[in-house]
């Protein structure tokens, strides 16, 4: 078979503010690559069938010289993520033709990857949609659910607060601390997310965009489990509105990828009423937790126990514009882009 | 024997800044007491004999509508501390006249205590001075002692920050991390307080008045314990020049107490490199631990093993200066008061 074209979303520039498809970030369509003969040099070459879309993905633009917890982007390479592709060619022990694989991609509708630390062979007995495997089955849904079991130390009866509630993180967060018997209140930024959340069995939901999310919490609290995806204003109302000895989980803070976020102003909260905050990244809880997650979730993914939406792109060239959304906050669930079918 | 004097510290209106002493509190001496034949209701008379002044204070100056974790200083009361005091007559089983007694005491020369909880009555047996044990064997040598077993999670060749470390809890924390065989920095507010911390055997000192947190530690960093007295300005350091997985011990907010403190700008670092932030008070951590405390501690500073230096008001009357020297960091070492010898 003659070559073919290789679809790849390039990074371009360090965005100031949000990243803007077609500057920040460039669908290029000049490379080919030749499937039946590309070297594989141990390795294996994938198909891209999805690819994730996540709000920390923004903080991955930045200069390189910044040293943070995953690799800046490289000007003039892929965009990369979290991906599910069908394994095509392998010389790798570990993986077989027709295996699909799960791990960091770069953003091309093609690649050869070399080794395979890092990547894993999806069994999915389930037969769930491979875009559930980079969202309530994939790296968000391991983020809500090693997390809220490793530091939210529930308690039935107590109350919880979860901001962004409708992404893929918080979604789930409600729905773990709905099981665990909490209070849950719960914000998202427009009527349609607040919606879908409603629809989870959270007692209270606003619009954070309407509402002031300190006289809420004022109202409804007093916040024994905080789930932080924001920082900033809300994350001064939770310590505001914080109970005595709340666990606040400090799973990321978009207020602040694209520029300066609000600053936090009530941090006397956190001595005066004993709170711990628990910053925490899904890679370290992953080193140990990974097969437990993968024995669990999906089969209770798949009798319908934990719901979920997604707001799919059918075509990498339209990645860039999901990018945008996400952190716009204008997608209305999981942000997927499928890059192909099989 | 005719009724004497009493003079008390009254709490006499709510600080909008610095606790302006005669403003802010007021020392009053009309008030007399009759040793012999005063009432006990079951419970003992005490002389007070030293009172602690500690930077919490400022946090009970506040209107009582706002609760907290220690309750507001009630207008036309005595201010409220640690202190130790002899027992003159009692009709309490849990302690007898010449009893020495530690416990919350009103800020005045004689007082009748009706119930024993909360109290404890020091055997002394290492003859230290009774000021010791408001300090490094009271209430913030606790503070820094058992919030260091129970959150700092120290490895040797770490690198620990400590804020107000010529305080009598920085400088023990000081001592605590160098025999757990850590790098220590630490900051104070004069050159004078930094060579008493340099002669702690501290790695780096600065007085943070003429050089910049942000700087210091960007240099000797990064930090993985770091022991917050103050917040704003160096938490804002610390959480820009943590190390992966760094634990933040939160102590208090002095900068915060007498007017805003600076607001906190990279809450962003909490999740991106793990750190886990914990907030405590004394109160919670000796439930389980006061009597580990006096077991080991005061013998250990018998031995020489802690230093610590003290700053001494002789008078009640001059409590309200103390006071005020405090809160804005003009005092040097553990301020005490001296209310009255034996």
């Amino acid at each position: 078979m003659a070559p073919v074209k290789n679809g790849r979303l390039l990074f371009n520039e360090i965005p100031e503010g949000f990243p803007e498809p077609g500057k920040t970030t460039v669908y290029d369509e000049s490379e080919t690559i030749d499937l039946d003969n590309v070297p594989l040099k141990g390795g294996f070459l994938v198909k891209t069938l999805v690819l994730s879309n996540d709000p920390y993905l923004r903080f991955n633009m930045r200069d390189p010289k910044v040293e943070s917890y995953s690799e800046a982007f490289h000007i003039g390479k892929p965009i990369v993520n979290f991906g599910v592709g069908l394994v095509l060619r392998s010389e790798s022990k570990e993986v077989k033709k027709g295996d699909h694989v799960y791990g960091l991609f770069p953003f091309s509708e093609y690649f050869v990857q070399e080794k395979f630390d890092g990547f894993r062979v999806l069994e999915n007995k389930e037969g769930l949609p491979w875009s559930v495997y980079v969202g309530v089955a994939g790296m968000p849904g391991q983020t809500a659910f090693l997390a809220w079991k490793e530091f939210a130390q529930a308690k039935k009866g107590e109350t919880a607060f979860v901001t962004a509630a409708s992404g893929p993180v918080g979604s789930f967060v409600c729905q773990l601390a709905k099981a665990d018997g909490l209070k849950v209140i719960a914000s998202a930024g427009t009527d349609e997310k607040c919606d879908f959340v409603k629809s989870l069995g959270v007692d209270v939901v606003f619009n954070y965009k309407k509402t002031k999310t300190a006289d809420v919490l004022a109202k409804e609290g007093p916040v024994d489990v905080y789930w932080d995806n924001v920082a900033g204003e809300s994350l001064d109302a939770a310590l505001e509105n914080a109970a005595k000895h709340a666990r606040f989980l400090e799973c990321g803070a978009i207020t602040g990828y694209n520029g300066e976020g609000a600053p936090v102003k009530n941090m006397v909260n956190v001595f005066a009423k004993e709170i711990h905050l628990y910053g925490f990244l899904v890679f370290t809880l992953l080193e140990d937790h990974a097969d437990e997650f993968y024995a669990e979730v999906p089969a209770r993914i798949a009798k319908g126990e934990f719901k979920y939406i997604e707001d799919i792109k059918k075509g990498l060239k339209w990645a860039g514009h999901a990018i945008y959304e996400v952190q716009a906050g204008k997608n209305h669930g999981k942000s997927i882009i499928e890059v192909a079918t099989e």
